[in-house]
């Protein structure tokens, strides 16, 4: 294993995988890869090895372990980026770790009706009115921060930081479902879509063959 | 409202207010309280006056709105605390960010099965087996902070940190619900419940009237 080495579980549906994977390649952070298929019986001695919680992200790193798709986001912008993954405002920067521990702990019904799927295109499907209020609640984030505090760049804080990796998930789900956006989300939806290393992820996702039932809809 | 004021949930119930309360109350960080009666009618309209995210807490300083306690703790930490809210060793403070990131989106079955309830002396009740492998892996958090990084004080890294704040909940609800630990782990629980501050969270929920069902067992 490489000095950073990131553990990270199926790409076509770990949500959580993808935010400190996309963080660290946004920033060009080297680190080698290890993909571990979820919940398949192997997976919970396999991940054992790797991470306490018995959960995926986790980050090997100059002999550290660090897991949550957070604390690794956090561990990295203190470690390798001098601090450069958060807005250096203080306004901006108190905003960003609030709507990323907002999504970190948040939004219960999206993740279980918007099941999180590379290989979606579904179009459109109905979701209860809690999803519908949650997905308002994610448009009112990114609109409030992208014309507060992200004018002079084309993401959340301007600069790409903590809180479009913790948000990249719901861009995901937002493009698989056709979820009608207004047009500084649908932009900044698209922003983030169009990354190098996101549609990599995509890719990478779609090309997977293991079937997770509960990933599916 | 004072420069810096922390609005909360009712005592009795809301274990997400307890965490950034208490991290402040410990450090002396001079905050003004106001505290909302949970879910009545009044509620919603009131908590929207003072956080996007129609949730507490949130925490009002020097013209800043931040909301969520783990991005509340994070950010008293920085700015009113140079840092002294998280372990100073990298190794320590890593794993200090896991623990608390594991349990802010974690433990979903302990906090359904064992709801926060300050008034309750209620002794062992039944839980499921989920809901008893979240207690076992609290106890193994507990019990390797404790070990491997909190030798030289009574806390989880140590000094007390963001983690015992994060951690804090779980505290009352293992008293509550009599969960029988190890000596380690029970010994930093009394620890953490001989706490003034907590000690007197614990009274004024007490004292409180008003009653949630869905916090009742």
């Amino acid at each position: 294993m490489s000095s950073t080495c990131l553990i990270i579980g199926n790409k076509k549906y770990s949500s959580w995988s993808l935010r400190p994977w996309l963080f660290a390649r946004y920033f060009n952070i080297p680190f080698e890869e290890i993909r571990l298929s979820l919940y398949v019986p192997s997976f919970y001695t396999q991940i054992l090895q790797y991470s306490p919680s018995g959960r995926v992200p986790v980050l090997h790193d100059a002999g550290r372990i660090i897991w949550d798709s957070l604390a690794i986001c956090e561990y990295l912008n203190e470690t390798h980026l001098a601090g450069k993954g958060l807005p250096s405002d203080g306004d901006a920067r108190a905003v960003a770790r609030s709507v990323s521990a907002e999504m970190h702990a948040g939004f219960a019904e999206l993740r279980k009706e918007l099941p999180l799927n590379c290989a979606y295109d579904k179009g459109a499907v109905s979701i209860s009115d809690s999803a519908q209020q949650e997905v308002h609640r994610i448009c009112e984030i990114w609109r409030t921060c992208r014309m507060k505090y992200g004018q002079n760049g084309h993401f959340l804080f301007g600069d790409f930081s903590i809180a479009d990796a913790m948000y990249a998930p719901v861009v995901l789900r937002f493009a698989s479902y056709a979820v009608k956006l207004e047009t500084i989300e649908q932009t900044y939806l698209e922003t983030i879509l169009a990354l190098p290393a996101l549609q990599a992820w995509i890719s990478a996702g779609k090309a997977e063959t293991e079937v997770l039932l509960s990933q599916e809809r």
